[in-house]
């Protein structure tokens, strides 16, 4: 089983920037924990970050053949890219969206997913930890199907 | 370690009722579930359901001294119990809150929580297992801080 | 054939409050009336009124297994109680929805109605015969099918 | 006696369209019906279909002096037509308006009517026995007052 | 003289929650100033507190006979309870709005109350001195009438 | 000089319908005054009164060629007809816009006119003296360009 | 028989400014062609302007005792001054609101008039001549009365 | 195969009016030129316009048994009228929606179309000769299917 | 201790104007009662009315050096003066906003208040003892910090 | 004669994604169809699709100086990008924008454009067939001019 | 050159009110650095400052013949006085308008400026150096005009 | 000290599009007259243009370590780049934004900023000038602190 992790915009600051709201684990430290999360379960995971709008919907096309299913952070464009919802729709793989924050306790604008309904779930809130929640029901929901 | 798990309105009809939304298992069986997962983590769950608003903030008040923490599914006052939020306003212990369906896929109301920015976490749309997501978040919350 | 009457909140001073708008007959006088006609038709009726949201939810989850339809006349639950609109999606019996008064004619919020879109059908402004036409368009509908 | 049956654009294909929302009974069929349940209460029915708006206006006008009451149906008029609005305020003749498709069930712009306010009752998603219950009803009231 | 005096849900647990803005009186100590002022103006007080929208109702359809004027403080359900707005409606006491913090300094949904143009007066922000207020204004306004 | 005056559904009950609102003056009466006040203005006047919205965009059709001016009293198509916009746009010819009643002391849909902006001016609430204040600010404003 | 006539902010400014939409008339001709019809007409006219809102305020205090009726043009303050309205409330004498403008073919904001409903007509679009106009259609209001 | 050709309200005025819109073409040198085209292509046209919106639901109730697919600018009825929308669910003919103008670069209210949703495709601001594209869509579609 | 009630416009006109709203009690008995039950409390009281904004605003720029606390009447401004707003930011005296009516029984823009949430408390709706309660509350407070 | 064809993100997944929408026409076989029908008419093609909007953007830059018109299909960036929207304010060459599917049947926001006010006439819901109706327009308006 | 500086209501209190959003420069202080920087670009500066609307209507009336540019800080009446902005399009004479705080930092309703669309230029958030920018920057157009 | 300059999608058009909105300097003299202002003040300049969004945030992720303080334009990015923002909120170097042309007097949507709350001032309208005014009130505001 071959499972993407999708990191949107900003993420790669993940562990140096707004440290009350994110943590100061770092985007590399997450990825390890992951990756090793994945190994534990049996899983290869790949692993991808971008800034550009463009270069995710790329790498959402490219998955459509290779991987089982998705965690995606979305990140900024969680509220504005219509691209990449489309990307989705035309690459229908199953994924989980993950927030490392609690998008309910912040500005109006952030509580808006263009992703969340596509979704098998939803995890919001847990830092880091949310990551691995997300891998293991995504885990789960793909063997039970 | 003491958690609360606390059941919004028909839940009690879980597993009878639109199962192509909630599935087959019912209430019971998720409470069987749940308790021998906290058995295995080490942890005592105590387990309410109600379908009256008034019931439910009794038994919020009543956490207060007893539980650490507690995963809540407010079920339809989710969107509308403003006497329910303020009792976890009053008995701050931290939860978090869990939706068997995906609520980002379904009518608008269903979207809007009036606890989620009060919550610890936020999982949605994994069925029964979501449950067991929130309680090892929980427990790992707990445990961390 | 068995139909239910559930009535909501302060049904229980009909004919005593604001009989301007709601007229004189009482409460008891209502069911008197119902019940003769469920009589002539051939068909018991049971009859319900609560002031408590849990209490009205309970009682259609007991609907489920014992009833063949309903006349549901919610009161100010009409406009607020998602709990109410869950139990009838969980307890998917036909139902008619009645209103004593002109809900057309009254403030804006009157004006909406959480189970409307669920009912079979709906009857509003006739006062205490709107029961009668409502029970009669019920079994009528209950024949048919 | 004398009451009016008020039907408004698109209806004289009843039976004919949208089966499935509108059932199967022409429009002829269901003023032969209302007229023989009019005869049976001793009532004349006076009946009048039009797809124009200002025809409708006119026919209202005529009623003034004519007839006891009516039941109407605007049909897509309901939610647009001011001119027909002002007609029932200058010819204020008790009326129902009945609807045969439950119009909450529907687009939101189906569920505001520009005479509800106006109407003696509103009776809705009984298909063609709504004008029954409708005729029913609006004898009663008649007959009360 | 008799006096209620409504409280709605959480205030059970006044004093004890959320003290940077409600204070450090209990409810107790709250119906016991109450009261003592009750006593020197010559009225007897009838103090209820619940949780339950219901028994909020059904304790307003008890005044009726009873009581000559009341100070409500609806908390939680004065943004939400058509149904306990409807029991006053029902049951047309005099009565004085009262709420221990200044909701116009809250979230927006605490300034909009469901009862405020049904009240005589309404006092906000004073805290527990509040009721004394309430109290005061409301017996001026029973012995002027 | 050569004036239309239009008046749009309903105006053909002028006198008979609402007379709280709309005054006594019939129709009949009006126009009767509207012409005597040309005749002494030296100005031909044409009257014409529809229910039917597309007689009315058919008339100011045939206005083109024929009149230079007109008072209008669009009635309820003031607030819905696109249609009858359009045909003033079609033909420009100056027109002021007259209401009977104050417009802007009823329904809040009372006071949005599809018409005014393209009027010369606008004049409401004085009655049937509307019409002839219109009709001289009209001819006052055609003799002066 | 006495009137004021009311004129709002800026109008000292009248045929200096803007002349594309107001004209070049000057607020001293506008007053003496005013003043000359009410001499016409058996009618003394008071003439008031000023920028400040508080003096406007003070103005129609004044007229309590004095006027029999006014003619109104606010200007700026017609959307804006909740303090004028109150004032036009306090003393109730029939006024004409007059705008010199086609208010409906301006910005939103000046659709929207805080005087309309409380006026006995309105007139807008007809540029200086829309005084004489309010004039003449204010007397013969008050000698009808 | 036979085609209808529905225009809407004020189009008989195409060519004479506002012409820095709707350029200078006749409805009747469109007609010749929408004819000429359907005899090149094999397709007889029907042509049909009026103001009247009673006559074009009328219309389209006579399409059923007769046409295979129809142009249609519904003019000022794209945004009003329910009843012609009505029409078209009832008589479901395929059919290409057209507009003279950009209609997005209009009043916010000529963007909105009762009809789009409805039609097999959308064609705007060509002109005259976004008829003669419509047809060879609506031509291509028919044979196609 | 010295306190100063600040009076908006239009309540030099109280016990003259709208009787059957705010009483027949004039400004000048107000402001008697008032010093009078300072006197009682030893407190002396300063007294503003203004219809001008810009006083009003000069008024609190004044308090600021030299009174203890405020009773505040904004009146129309209480709905539209930033000003006003700003001036009490700028001078920060304890106040407490007192209306004569129950401003949320009447036009919805009465109900928005721009002092509220800068007050200690708020009272409405009991007419001038509403003056009373707010001093005899505001010296409590005062003597309380 | 030069043309641009412009493609934004997900349209090189056309005929692979989503077929019950979009169809199975590939990109690749659209744009061998539209270069045939350039040819045929005498006009060569520029054929474009990016999914990043700074790449979109770049190129509407670069066409400047070079294409005469351009058929464009904004796929996901019709709704969001004023960025590329800027681009066409900027070079401002004619354009015809196109749609594959009916978007006035989708989502709420698939309605709105932000460039079909900029563009010169606008295609949708005819599939593939689309681009060729959109160049056959653009190419008539280009010789037109 | 003689440029007017123009402060609205509460800057006669700059530092000495809410330092930590305006800062501990008094008027009197920005008033003379204003100056001196007139001076040394050879301009003559007239200050004006006032918390009552109607002056500051009437100063920019005076404007009008006078001065050749202006500097404004509407500060509260920026939000609401559409006398002001009516005076500035009566004195349509060149102004920067500048603002001592971040307004889009602040409220919702500090965002809105009546005035930013009528000026040359917008400065805000720099604090008092944000005058001497406006001067500036306005001189500079004043020389390039 | 070292600031950056960043700018937006098409800026680099600048002097070559709507020259009547943003006149004829080009990007490259922009850059100049800024390079040269900075080396008067002693402070180097680095200078970023992109179309995409992408290429932005990476800029500002380079900003953190290098530069003290920046001019920003974000150009159409402003209304809808919530990565952007974000990349502002993970870098916080401080910044001062700046618009070429007045966008209050544009678009509504050119008036909200996702920038202009986290900025330390904002300058509009100015034109090229306005960069000018913006690194001199950066420079002093990086100098004072």
């Amino acid at each position: 089983m071959h499972i993407a992790v999708l990191n949107g915009p900003n993420l790669d600051l993940l562990g140096e920037r707004e440290t009350h709201i994110y943590g100061t684990t770092t985007l590399a430290a997450l990825e390890e924990s992951v990756r090793r999360r994945g190994e534990e379960l049996g899983v290869s995971v790949e692993w991808i970050q971008s800034n550009h709008e463009g270069e995710l919907v790329d790498a959402v096309h490219g998955f459509r053949s290779r991987v089982d299913g998705a965690v995606v952070n979305p990140a900024a464009y969680t509220h504005t890219s219509w691209a990449l919802r489309d990307a989705f729709l035309a690459a229908p793989i199953p994924f989980v969206e993950v927030h490392l924050s609690n998008v309910f306790d912040r500005e109006p604008e952030r509580r808006r997913s263009l992703f969340a309904d596509l979704a098998c779930g939803f995890v919001a809130g847990f830092g880091p930890r949310g990551y691995l929640l997300a891998l293991d029901a995504l885990i789960d929901i793909l063997r039970d199907d």
